[in-house]
């Protein structure tokens, strides 16, 4: 698990994801690209359950102990135990779980920046609308280059705030947020209840180097198809000791609550699977599993995160010798995700044609941008080869 | 899509199913057995899609088709469009969308019959605890052969009640409610709002013959893990077309928005789309939609159904015959749930025994009981080797 970085081969390693041999891949915030020893796990987990159940004493029996064998896994990525991690789907019903459990009173607040994803947009404009929660948008994202905002966030807090809603790593921009600073500055706001963190994680868990409980977030919402490279359809949420029991479950099921001899609901479990709900893909848990045991194989996290930056730093050079192309960043970035313009061109259109030459990005709608993700797994060449691509599609543009 | 009966071997189709080779299994109703043709279509959607994607332009687009696919073969199981139904992870998900979607107001009623799942008790708690709504539970276990449960429902509604929520077929005493005449029963009813019916599917949606606009029920909420044999981690949602209007979204993500040209979500989408969440584990959608197709080759859902009773009838004749044991229903099932009571045995103690000699049955906590399930695929055989089974260890315990 802690091996160096020097005594490994990242090509051989590389081998061991199909979606990284047939072409060039820089859509990891989007989706990373599944091992085969994850699609092999899922396979097997099917298989064994049709031969052992699919519903027994049995096969229910080993799925739970590979349900918490999960839970486990993701605690040791996060350095947090296994109690303060529930599994969901993916990073928005993470999200939901969290913005749906506080106790809204009339005339709350919440404070979002304004580089969140629709999906936790939409939520809470929702929540607004159903408890005359009020939300106020806070400018972080011209905070990219030149500003503080940690300072941004401590301006917009109010007595009546009771809910930061941001990204730990701006899935737009790329732009990692001091989270522990930021937690610190909600926790300590005179506020009328204590000032909760809410943090969408889609970009930074399998990116960045995480100790959750340092951090002193209260919610951390997850997926694990992105940076972690595993099955789409599992995610999960960190929640703090602290902020645990100030939070109520909304969609609820048999997953979450402890029952009597009839078979009637008279508890919440007190960990993370307070807010679980019911039957869901299992399989696709064992392949998340496993995708995380080979990350893990590889390098530490921080190994990962070092050799990522490493990286990163390296295409966002190369990109700025690009006639025409800007990097959003004027300093080498903190973590996987390089968003640049490029002058005179539709951005579509650009990614449109990279796509079918085998070069695989995405736009970003605001800012109007072009964004490429590296992960420790991508390679000094294939960088080479997207800028040669880019300055080559320019020139044919011209 | 259409064979007769008498032209199909039930034998033949029968060796698609590896969870029924090596085992009699009678727990369709916790999970049904998963074709080869659904695992088969998993395998190839996950390496499609590491193979074009996994995040592409292109990928993204197909998988987009093959969401909408799924829509369209639920919806033709369900003799109805592919607009009404939202695809969730389960169908406790489906039903909190239902139950947590209402506009409650305090002093609200739900009625709920004394036959729901754990998870939908607990969910039901949480919503009177929330809004201060008032839930009654009426009794209709006791309805199973001597009473008529649309005169209890209608017995327990108030001015205040806004839902009813009961399942179309209970879990624990294999009833079949007369769904119709209980929705026209709640729809008519002379409340302050419309009385709304919410009926968790899980046990009827692949084993009932169902026309869900003609049953006029509001929700209906189900799995494709049971009875129609697809993998754990799908399931969904019918909402009828005069109820959509009056749900809101309470869990939210990407896929419920319609967003402007920057991204930023500007209306809620007017299908059954509206009440999905984010990335969810499309490569078994595509093993839910093969599972469909191989039970349309095999007959309708008509013939199904009838081949359910039919079997379940013999089945439900022949433990008659045993000595201590008494079916909870006095008359044949009317689908492929029995429940049974063994005098002067635990029940757990005999599922046990059985699941050791490759009878896979479950016990029931309420009331307690052993539940044998029957599926379309389930032989005569089966059913003599599961009685001589059971007859054998009373023996044995005498």
């Amino acid at each position: 698990m802690n091996n160096s970085l020097s005594s490994n081969d990242l090509q051989e390693h590389r081998q061991k994801f199909p979606g990284l041999v047939n072409k060039t891949y820089f859509n990891f915030g989007g989706q990373g690209t599944m091992p085969d020893a994850a699609l092999n796990a899922i396979i097997d987990t099917h298989k064994y359950i049709q031969q052992v159940g699919p519903f027994s004493g049995q096969i229910n029996s080993w799925l739970t102990d590979k349900i918490n064998a999960l839970r486990e896994a993701i605690a040791t990525e996060l350095n947090t135990t296994a109690q303060t991690i529930t599994i969901t789907e993916n990073v928005t019903a993470g999200c939901n779980i969290a913005l749906w459990g506080v106790d809204w009173q009339n005339g709350d607040r919440i404070l979002m920046s304004d580089c969140e994803h629709p999906g936790i947009i939409a939520t809470v404009e929702e929540i607004t609308r159903r408890f005359g929660v009020e939300v106020t948008i806070c400018p972080i994202m011209d905070s990219l280059n030149d500003s503080d905002p940690v300072e941004i966030i401590r301006a917009h807090l109010t007595e009546n705030t009771r809910l930061v809603v941001l990204s730990h790593l701006l899935w737009n921009t790329g732009q990692v947020l001091p989270l522990k600073e930021i937690a610190q500055t909600c926790h300590n706001y005179p506020a009328k209840h204590t000032v909760r963190l809410m943090v969408d994680a889609a970009q930074s868990v399998g990116s960045l180097d995480l100790n959750l409980p340092e951090l002193e977030v209260d919610y951390y919402a997850f997926t694990g198809h992105k940076w972690l490279c595993g099955p789409a359809g599992v995610g999960g949420l960190y929640i703090s000791k602290e902020a645990f029991g100030h939070l109520n479950p909304t969609f609820i099921g048999w997953r979450g609550v402890k029952m009597d001899g009839k078979g009637k609901p008279i508890a919440w479990k007190q960990d993370g699977t307070k807010y679980e709900v019911a039957t869901s893909a299992y399989p696709e848990y064992e392949g998340l599993r496993n995708a995380i045991a080979l990350h893990q194989s590889w390098g530490t996290s921080k190994q990962r995160y070092q050799r990522i930056c490493e990286i990163s730093k390296y295409l966002w050079a190369q990109l700025q010798t690009i006639n025409r192309l800007s990097c959003l960043k004027n300093t080498p970035p903190e973590a996987g995700l390089i968003s640049f313009t490029v002058a005179d061109i539709e951005h579509a259109k650009m990614v449109d044609d990279l796509e079918k030459q085998g070069f695989l990005l995405r736009t970003i709608a605001d800012p109007d941008c072009i964004r490429a993700c590296v992960h420790y797994l991508t390679l000094k060449e294939e960088c080479d080869r997207l800028v040669s691509a880019i300055d080559k599609q320019l020139l044919t543009d011209n």
